[in-house]
């Protein structure tokens, strides 16, 4: 039990299912005198909303505002804890009756059932990605944070739906439906994607997630390491099945001799490393990437069991997303920024500690 | 700072530098009343142990004896902190002086030394692999707590020195110096792995772990989701640079349909989704693979810098392996069972919650 | 930082300000299936409002109402995070700008400006006695856990004013206006009270917890004993000075035979020790007490300073409490549930081990 | 389970039993760069051995050794975990075989055995007084955190077998066989005890803890108030009964006025908050009091039962002290020093972070 607070110094804890009242997080642990506002909030969870005409995402159409409750005063962070709220509008949960007695497969209907003997089947309940907006709220206040050393923490689409971008413009990302560096590549994912949503199907993908201008020193071995952290993080969103750093999977391929990041004393001559030695920063780019699964909601028909597991077939249908990408994306992003955050503010302890005052 | 401590339930800290007097571990959280000795661990660590024969391992011979101080009464444990210590015997510290001043490329040399400025040279101090020892000797103790449910946790290797097992015969892992379960590719990765050797150089690969008989309900979503804390387990090891969990990295290149695992009454028809649904165990086998990169210790000439942040060059002689396969293996199993440990106990305050009666 | 989370199964987090929009609590880690609604938790915040008539309590009515957000469904628990919301209607803020640059002898007034720098000096903002409302919600919570084994946690007044109970009669505690067990004394603490308020002084007194059926076998020694975590539990709340156990600290002048609870095949013959022996719950009744000082806002005149520390004078109008007794002892009360539960929990997993079947 | 573990940054783990090969403490969360050698910690963890002449302790001569395992490196601490081993030379084990089967009035042997359901006879096991020196040992290491602020912690015995120290000279207590402050009521005290152990009974007394030149701004709210945190580490000592804060018990009988402490611009007119305000240090001294309970090995007859719940009588010979005093003395230094050490890098996070540079 109690698996939702996440973070040493800078904790998060998210609560709230797709179909409630409301979902929401509080963040305990956030520093004092930070400038912070319901816009600088919005203005993230506005990336992840349901698209505006993209292919792929679905109608429902949240305003998703998020309100804070506590923490602030006159604009400013106090240093206790931020409440923030974001209440549910379009909970239409009527139109889930229909899977209130059947697993569906790829979900987590089945495990939450095992787990507690106990089910909110609306949309998924906890499990929704729905959940993910309280992640990216909090990412929004980890990133005050991160301004003060200006570090920057970008997520992009590196594939999707069989297409893969090659030419990486950072410039693009915020301006692409798909939050896709490539603008061929994009057109192209478009297309596939479409095809692959007429069948009833549903695509996969790979998110890149780089963090720039961060310092060398952040991750504590042997355990919570850098790296450690972000995979965990990472890998607790729920459509990820794979973290890699750097090369990635690429590395088990490789010899020493062509994996290892030459030094000079201008920097590492490659990086292969990913930014990250030994579980510390070591003030390259961090670069990660994870794999998406496909949407396990698709209108084919699939055989499976009821709560009585008895066989039986189910077609889903209603508003689900045709592929995790591009609502995953700020997600992504998000992760990245409150485990870079709670890392800082662990470094901090240990570098302020050498000059200690008062 | 304060990074060593894994665990909610079923903690364990590991302490120890590679050339200190000695490394050990302490748990805290075992239940009472399992039957421990130091023969229990002792198997387990003679696993990892530098290879008797087997190419690519350092001739270092530590006899690695584990000794119980504490928490075991009469054979049994009593519910108090296990400590365990393995004394370092054969610790060379001189050899290492001429590495004093040098960054080596790949290691954790240069984060350890900006990150805390000040660095235990000595084979690595605290970022050596030898602290995972204690990783293993602790993990011995944790798969008493999954004995009673008859759970299995198997790490083998997948993949070394660009060489791929495809027949995976579980039964023949111990047997082999690799922990290769493809008694043919395990010849082909020896060969593959003698010729970059020869060369001074190093290899990565691939180690897959799996769960048998784990049931199904373990994981707390949704940041200590099973597949999440295993990535953070796992990601810890020194050498990983990527996990994968099911299908992993191919999902991504997959469709809903594909990908979805159909249910029926007798279980899953596939397993892409690695034994995980929702980050919570599904009852079926568990699968996760991890990328090792190559052994950064080389004798290959590298570009580097010094302490006084001066270009140099660097040769590495000396004892170290040419793989962190096969010693790595051992290393992925415990981890596991730390993991799996963990998350068991969690779910039995929840599922005893409905029988309680103390 | 990060201070506001409590328990380390059933854990609690608390936020909000006195005169910000609203203060809560979310719950990680309650199990599932137990029956919660918002009557059950609003019965138990009934207790701790403003007094309807009982001298001493301030004018301001706040109703209260306390909303269920999250973690339940159908009226059961779900094992998510249940997120608890009490919005504050009748925050006159304005009434406050006059200590708007003062510190308040007595209040954290100086040492929430000299911490974070900034301070919400609206009532206290988070240091007010009103975040304890935040508390008795989540204690209604965590008595669902009680009730399985028919845990029962009373507090009651002991003394206030200068006057004690010296008749323990446990029934009358919730009819009177003081939770005082001691009809006769309730008299004489009211007349006390009504003194020191007239010369516009306040006062302090003590409560006593005790917690009945608490079965043998709680507490995780040796620093998560069940004392320590009671004391700590009990010393967070803001007038508390002083934490007993049993005798408390009576002990101190007595002798070894005097203060040992000598055992029978029925039970302790004495009940020096409180109920815990060796921080582990005895199976005898749990007894603490805690010194409440008097409320630190009185309209006499006071030396102070001012946020540009100048001397300054003070005087307190505006609504208070002359005591926090009797609204702190719910508090006391839910504080006792909070730790109870978490125990409970914790050595639920160490005694379901034993019967594992998941 | 699992609760050897203390404090957030500065993490600290004990573990060993009395009779064990050895006790130890691991620290995890120590800054870097500190001059730490052996003689540093076996300097304050001689002031807690048997005693050399002073009556009222045992006369098992443990030297006590302390051995530094890990996270030192040519003197200096490295920012890895420190590991402290403390042999255990002179367990006669054979000596408590008669306990074996028999529960010690006023220990811990039948909570114990409940918990666990096994048990560690020997001397007390786990509960044994003995663990604490792994605390002190511990608390050295806090020290030189301190040191860097040039604070003190300052515990000396306020009262002992009915006598009270009324004269403080604070200067005399490390040449005190009592640590106490007051020459003449050391006297009478010594009498007193002498009285009590020639009748084959024990004495209880109190303990004051102050901390001086402590910086304002240390303590979490709401729950990790300084003050809590104080309350939980002296309450996790096995003998104390109660933990004072400031005025401490006596507040309860005051009125505002009288212990508001007035503030001006050179500091607190008074003292009577103990130096803690809303949970948050004030920068005046700290000061906490805690009640020791007699020691209840005695060597009277007292009614008991035995493992098989059936009525017995003890009388309990051997070594064992008189009073815990004056043993505990260092041990409620050491837990303060751990405390306070805790806050102080927890505090640094968040001054640091307005000064951020990594």
């Amino acid at each position: 039990m109690a698996g939702n607070i996440l973070g040493e110094i800078f904790k998060v804890v998210t609560w709230g299912e797709s179909h409630g009242p409301a979902i929401g997080s509080v963040i305990d642990g956030c520093p004092p005198q930070l400038q912070l506002s319901e816009e600088i909030i919005q203005k993230e969870l506005d990336k992840r909303r349901p698209g505006d005409g993209q292919p792929g995402t679905t109608p429902r159409k949240e305003p998703d505002k998020v309100q804070i409750l506590s923490g602030v005063f006159e604009g400013f962070t106090t240093g206790a804890p931020i409440s923030l709220v974001i209440w549910n509008q379009d909970a239409k949960s009527k139109s889930y009756d229909h899977l209130k007695d059947i697993f569906r497969p790829g979900h987590g209907d089945f495990t939450y059932y095992k787990k507690y003997g106990i089910r909110d089947y609306r949309g998924g309940g906890r499990s929704s990605g729905r959940e993910t907006a309280a992640r990216v709220a909090a990412g929004a206040v980890a990133q005050l944070i991160l301004n003060v050393l200006d570090i920057k923490v970008v997520a992009f689409t590196r594939a999707l739906a069989g297409v893969t971008a090659t030419k990486i413009d950072l410039e693009t990302i915020e301006q692409s439906p798909y939050f896709c560096p490539d603008s061929e590549a994009c057109i192209l994912m478009e297309e596939s994607l479409r095809d692959i949503r007429e069948k009833g199907d549903s695509a996969g993908g790979i998110v890149e997630i780089r963090v720039k201008n961060c310092p060398a020193g952040l991750g504590e071995p042997v355990f919570d390491k850098l790296d450690a952290d972000l995979a965990r993080a990472l890998m607790s969103i729920g459509a990820v099945k794979s973290v890699e750093i750097g090369r990635g999977i690429e590395v088990a391929k490789l010899t020493g001799s062509q994996n290892n990041d030459e030094i000079t004393p201008y920097g590492f001559i490659t990086n292969n490393a990913g930014g990250i030695l030994g579980g510390i920063s070591n003030g390259d780019e961090i670069v990660c990437r994870v794999a998406i699964k496909p949407i396990p909601s698709i209108s084919m028909r699939q055989k499976t069991i009821n709560t009585r597991f008895e066989p039986a077939d189910i077609v889903i249908f209603g508003r689900h997303d045709s592929s995790a990408i591009p609502r995953i994306v700020p997600v992504c992003q998000a992760m990245a920024r409150l485990v870079i955050a709670d890392h800082l503010l662990r470094q901090i302890t240990l570098k302020g500690f050498n000059k200690i005052e008062l």
